[in-house]
This record gives C-alpha cells, sequence and structure tokens, in this order.
C-alpha cells in the first residue's frame, strides 16, 4: 500500500480550496488516499520567508484576481469573492485537528465545510461561532470542541501542524506532496497526476 | 488571422529558458506566430513588485531547486546549473532588440543561442564578448551591434520594452499572453494549450 498523499491547505487561501475541490477524486483514481494537513500562511509566507500577502504584491495581486475566476470557471466549481479583512484560520484549523484525532473522516468533512462556508457561501470563518456552527451540522460535540479550540493543547496542536508543514518545505497553498515529491499550486495537479500514472520524470510527449 | 502569442522573457531565468524550449512548437500546432519579448526581472519583482529573488527565499528556493531538474528532465531537454553571482541579460536583450529591428527570425534564433549559452553551456551571458559571439554565429554584423547594445537608442529599446512588460501586467518569466489571457510559468502551458484550443474556459473534463 503506497503512502497518502499529503495535502497541505490554509482555509483562507481560495487556490487551496480549488485544490480541495478535486485531491481527493484524482488520488482515489489511482488508489491513493489523502491526508489532510492545515498550516498558516500568515507564518510560511510573512515570518519564514519574509514576503508580503500575495494580494498586497504589485502585478500579481492583478493577474491572481483574473485568475482565480477563470480556473473556478474550468474546474467547474463556484468561487465567491469575499471580504478577507480579519478573516484568519486559527479556529478553524485547530478544530479541523481536534476532530481528525477523533474522527479523520468527520474533520475532512469538516474542512470541506468550512472551505464552502468561505469560498462558495462567501461567509466568515473566524469567529468560534462559525467553527461551531460547521461542527454542529455534522453532529460533532460543540461544547468539547470549542474547550479544544481554546485549549494549550488545540493552540499546540496547530503549532506542530505548522512546523511539520514548514519542515517539509511547504510554503503555499495548496500544497501536495505525494512519494517525497512536492507540488505547489492546484495548476500542477497535472503533474502530480503525471507522477501517481508514472512514478518518475522520463520524458513524455505532454500538451505544451 | 489571429494576433500573434506574446511571449516574455528574461535570459537569466531558467524556467523562461524552459518555456522557450516549447512556445513556438505549441503555437504553431495552433496556427499562431509568437513574438518574442525581453524584459528584466530585476525590476519587475525587486523594484516594482518589492520582492526579494526567488533564490534568496527560503522554502521557495529549495522547491525551486528541486523543481527546475525535474521539469527539464520531464520536456526532455538538458539543464546546466551555472553559477548566477554577477549575471545579468541587459546587453543580451539590448542586443535581442536591435536584431529584432533588422530581423526578427534572426533575433529569435539569437534569443535560443543566449538560451542555449546559459542554460545548456552552463556559460556567462554578461559581457559584451559573449553577446557579440553568439551574434557573430548568426553572421550578423558585430560591429553595428556593438554600438547598438552600447548606444542610448540600444537602453532606450530596453528600457521601453520593459515597460511594456509591466504595462502588460507581467511579473515573472516566461509569461504568456495569449488574446488578453495572461499565463505566468512553463508549469502553465497546458493553460495557454487549452485556451488555444477551446478560446474560453467552460468547464471540461482535465488531468487531476
Amino acid at each position: 500500500m503506497p503512502e497518502p498523499i499529503e495535502f497541505f491547505f490554509d482555509f483562507i487561501s481560495p487556490y487551496g480550496y480549488l485544490g480541495a475541490t478535486r485531491i481527493d477524486a484524482l488520488a482515489h483514481r489511482h488508489g491513493r488516499a489523502v491526508e489532510w494537513k492545515p498550516f498558516l500562511l500568515g507564518v510560511t509566507v510573512m515570518k519564514v520567508m519574509g514576503l508580503k500577502p500575495l494580494m498586497d504584491t504589485p502585478l500579481k495581486s492583478d493577474y491572481l484576481r483574473h485568475d482565480k475566476p477563470r480556473l473556478a470557471k474550468l474546474l467547474g466549481v463556484p468561487l465567491a469573492a469575499p471580504d478577507m479583512n480579519g478573516v484568519n484560520s486559527l479556529r478553524a484549523s485547530r478544530a479541523f485537528l481536534a476532530l481528525r484525532e477523533r474522527d479523520p473522516a468527520l474533520a475532512k468533512r469538516f474542512a470541506q465545510r468550512v472551505f464552502q462556508r468561505l469560498w462558495v457561501e462567501g461567509r466568515d470563518i473566524t469567529p468560534i461561532r462559525a467553527v461551531l456552527d460547521e461542527a454542529a451540522a455534522l453532529g460533532a460535540d460543540t461544547a468539547w470542541l470549542k474547550d479544544e479550540v481554546e485549549s494549550p493543547a488545540g493552540k499546540a496542536r496547530l503549532e506542530a501542524s505548522v512546523n511539520e508543514a514548514i519542515g517539509k518545505g511547504v510554503f503555499g497553498a495548496p500544497f501536495f506532496i505525494a512519494d517525497g515529491e512536492p507540488f505547489w499550486g492546484v495548476d500542477r495537479l497535472w503533474m502530480l497526476d503525471h507522477w501517481l500514472t508514472h512514478g518518475n520524470w522520463e520524458p513524455r510527449p505532454l500538451h505544451g
């Protein structure tokens, strides 16, 4: 049985959302499982890489504003344009990790709901209320989950997850690792697919 | 007759080189011409975007060190790892633009030679001697070309080319524009191919 594919995401990334709509089906076609792993772009991009947020970067921000809707269209999924001012994924990510310890399948459904809430419904995911509402819709124990999210253990879990990501060289979202091969970006799903099909980079006829 | 595809490049970019090995054949399959347009990553990345060079960026630099050789392998082309300390594309880009005014086809062959010199042979492209040697191999008038590269008009041509790129939102290399659609990265040739085939972003079954 081959190792699962690692899928590193941050709920605040629209490209992460787009990746989330695809990765499990892609992996499944290759008989592979997917482990979802949250990290924080604010830590990797700003603290570790020393860069400013993408949407504050001249030229690139214009490109991304054009690119996000066309990729969503091409993938056949809706994409909202929520006001991201003050939005962060801290509580949602801690909740995901707490849920994952108890029930990985439920945690994944929770993550899909959080992505959906922000990037399809355009609703905030920051407040604990929003996080608990999404968990409640799946029948999770919200009193327990609230304690987990606010506990030192809950915070430590996310810190460990971010450190794991950084230790594996993850810097942007979505980021996939399969058999040690890293893939950054939803626009590289073709390369991941190629790797899962062939398991090497020998020259082959490609589109382009 | 549809508009030519614009291919923006900087000789110092290995991904630009990889793009250069593909773009004309891809365009040709779609009955399209390609206009090669030099710009300077030092201006777009550092001055306009306010970022540091990619290879000075933690995490991303490690990813790129792994990624460049695997992409070259996949595309079936050689890729050297030259010492880039002090390497710049100023004179080579000015020479390209001077040659282009006289003979666009020859200028493209010159550009391919410059890419080859740096990214296949691993030899410097910075000194005027290197630039003139590559032009001489194509039978160009090197006395005239030397004057052009060092003249105010030669410098102004490159400045205009960089400004054209910035005006069109170009920030990284390679960068392609087809019918107004921008594509950044050799890893997005599949999207350019898709656009040239379909001319829209309607949902379609995709790899991934």
